[in-house]
C-alpha cells in the first residue's frame, strides 16, 4: 500500500509556499504563488487552488492521491472552526477560511497559527525528533513561538495562546510591541538586540563593533555576535542577551517542561555560541534540573520549510 | 442504567482524603484516614486501601460498583507510566503506586499531581464550568498551579510541568525557594504578601496595620486588606499585590489564553476584592484583549474537596 500524501501550505503575507508531504515526512514536491493581499479573499482562495494544482501536476498526482490539506496562517486561528478569527495582514477577520477552501477542492482541510504550524513541523520532523512535548521560539523581529504538549499543538481557547513573547520576565522593563512592559520579546527578539547592540555602541565609541558597519542604521542581530571575542562591549552584550533569552527558557522549561526547546529566526544560526552557555544556564537553574530528565536546548533545522511540513504534520494528527 | 462512580483519592502528606463521586459529579461520600509517613510505602498504600473501604461501606457499594480509582499525590509524578518520580514530602522516590494499588484492588488507577488534580476538579465541576482552556493558581505557602488545555491536564514530560509559579516576572528580583530570583511565587504567594506587609509595617510605625496584631509575628496574608480602605500603608500594599498579581496573570493570559484564570488559596478568600481590580487589568492588559473573547478570573469554589472531585475527573478523563 502507499503512504498517506498531505498538501502542506504556508500561507504568508507576501507568498504562499507548499509542498506534498508523506506520512513519513519526505516532501515530495514544493512550489509557491504570490498571495495578492490587495487582491483579496475570494482571489487569494483561487491562489491557493492554483498552487495546490500545480503541486499536484508536478507530482504527477491526482487529488484523489491527497489525503487532506493542513494550512499554517498568520493570525489568530480558530483550528476547531477551521476560522481566522483575525489576520491583520491579510485584512481578514472571520474568515472561515477552511469551509471555503474544502467547496472548492473537496478535501477536509485543517488550519492553525503560522508560528503553531511551523514549531508542529520542526517537533514532528525536524530538530524535535518527534518528540511529545516541546516548545519553539523564534527570534525575529518579535518572537513567535510554537508550543506541542502531550503531542498536540497548544492554541488556547480560539487560537489565541500560545503568545510566549508577551510573557513578562522584566516588570516595568523595556516597552514592547503589544503594548506592555519588559515582555519575553522586548528583550530577546533580534530587534531587541539590536537596539541593545546600538545603545552600547553609542555609549562606547571605541568599540570595535563600529568597524563592522557603515553607519548605526546598518547593526544586526549578528554584529555583537562576530566581535564577542575581540571587543568588550560586543562581549557584554552576548552575554547579557544569552542571560534574558536564559532565564526566559528557564521559565519556558518550568512551565512546560518540555523534553526540547528549538529555538529558529535569525539569532539561532549563531548555532552552538548560542546554545551551548543557555544549555548550562537551563541545567542549572530549571526547577530540579539535576533529579529530572535535562532539557535540550537546539537550534531548528527545517528552516523555510518548517510551515510546509507543519501544515502537514497538522492532518497527520486529525 | 446507574451512572458510573470514581474513588477520588488526594494523598497529603498529612492525611489520606477519599470520596466516591459519579460522573454527574455528585460527590456521594467522603472520609479521610492518617498518612503515616513515618510508616513506609507500604503501610501508606494499606492506608489508601482502608480508606477506599471506608467508603465503600458508608455508601453500602461495591468494588464492583467502582469504575476506578483517581489520585492526587503531592510530587513529580508520571501519569503515564503511573508513577510517583519523586514526592518529598512522603519521602518516595520511582514509587509504582498505581501498579501497587491495582494489584491489591482490581481496579485501574490513574494518578497526577495534587495542585494538577485540584485544579481539574475545580475546572470540571467547580468554578471552571467545565471549560476546555482553564488555569488555576494557588495562592498560599507557594503558588501552585493546574493547567487545563483542550479539556485535558498539561503535565509536561514525565508530570515535572505545569510549575507556573517558577517562572520569572522581575528578574533579578526577590528570592525564591525554588533558587532563582524573580518568581511569580515570590510576589503573589500569600508568603510573599506577609513578607511584604512586614517590611511596610517596620518602615511606618505609625500605619494602623499594626493595630492588627499583638506582635509582627502574627501578620497574615489577610491584614494589608483587613485596614486597605482605612490605612494608606495597607492601601498600597493591596495596590501593589494586585499589580503583581494582574501582571502575572495576563502573562498567563497570553501564553494559555484561557477561558477561566481561577484563583485559590487562602488570598483568594477576599473574593471581588480581589478579582474586581485583577479582571479590569487583564482586560485592558493581555494580548488583543478587547478584540477577543475576555478571560474571566474567578475564585475556587469547591476549597477542600478539590482534590477528591478532581481526582474522580481523572479517571473520567482516562
Amino acid at each position: 500500500m502507499s503512504l498517506k500524501k498531505y498538501v502542506g501550505i504556508d500561507f504568508g503575507g507576501t507568498s504562499i509556499k507548499g509542498g506534498i508531504v508523506d506520512e513519513n515526512g519526505t516532501l515530495i514536491v514544493k512550489n509557491s504563488v504570490l498571495t495578492e493581499v490587495d487582491k483579496g479573499q475570494v482571489q487569494m482562495i483561487d491562489n491557493i487552488v492554483t498552487l495546490i494544482e500545480k503541486l499536484l501536476e508536478e507530482s504527477s498526482l491526482k487529488m484523489d492521491d491527497i489525503a487532506s490539506v493542513g494550512m499554517g496562517i498568520p493570525g489568530v486561528v480558530d483550528s476547531k472552526l477551521g476560522q481566522v478569527v483575525l489576520a491583520c495582514n491579510l485584512r481578514w477577520e472571520k474568515v472561515n477560511v477552511a469551509t471555503e477552501l474544502e467547496k472548492i477542492i473537496g478535501k477536509k482541510v485543517f488550519v492553525s497559527n503560522d508560528a503553531n504550524v511551523a514549531a508542529l513541523g520542526e517537533v514532528k520532523f525536524g530538530a524535535g525528533g518527534g518528540r511529545e512535548n516541546a516548545v519553539m521560539l523564534t527570534l525575529g523581529t518579535g518572537v513567535g513561538s510554537g508550543i506541542i504538549a502531550n503531542g498536540k499543538l497548544l492554541e488556547g481557547h480560539k487560537g489565541a495562546g500560545a503568545e510566549l513573547g508577551h510573557a513578562v520576565m522584566v516588570m516595568n522593563g523595556e516597552e514592547c510591541t503589544c503594548g506592555r512592559r519588559g515582555c519575553i520579546e522586548a528583550y530577546v527578539s533580534a530587534s531587541a538586540l539590536i537596539r541593545d547592540t546600538k545603545r552600547a555602541m553609542n555609549a562606547n565609541p571605541d568599540s570595535k563593533l563600529w568597524q563592522g558597519v557603515n553607519s548605526i542604521g546598518d547593526v544586526d542581530a549578528k554584529l555583537s555576535f562576530d566581535y564577542c571575542e575581540v571587543d568588550e562591549t560586543a562581549k557584554t552584550l552576548v552575554d547579557n542577551y544569552i542571560k534574558y533569552l536564559g532565564d526566559a527558557l528557564a521559565s519556558v522549561g518550568n512551565i512546560f517542561r518540555p523534553e526540547v526547546i528549538i529555538l529558529g529566526g535569525g539569532v539561532s544560526y549563531q548555532e552552538n555560541r548560542l546554545t551551548d552557555p543557555l544549555q548550562e544556564y537551563i541545567d542549572n537553574t530549571v526547577f530540579a534540573g539535576k533529579l529530572l530528565d535535562q532539557i535540550i536546548v537546539t537550534t531548528a533545522k527545517l528552516k523555510n520549510d518548517a510551515g510546509i511540513y507543519g501544515a502537514a504534520a497538522l492532518c497527520m494528527l486529525g
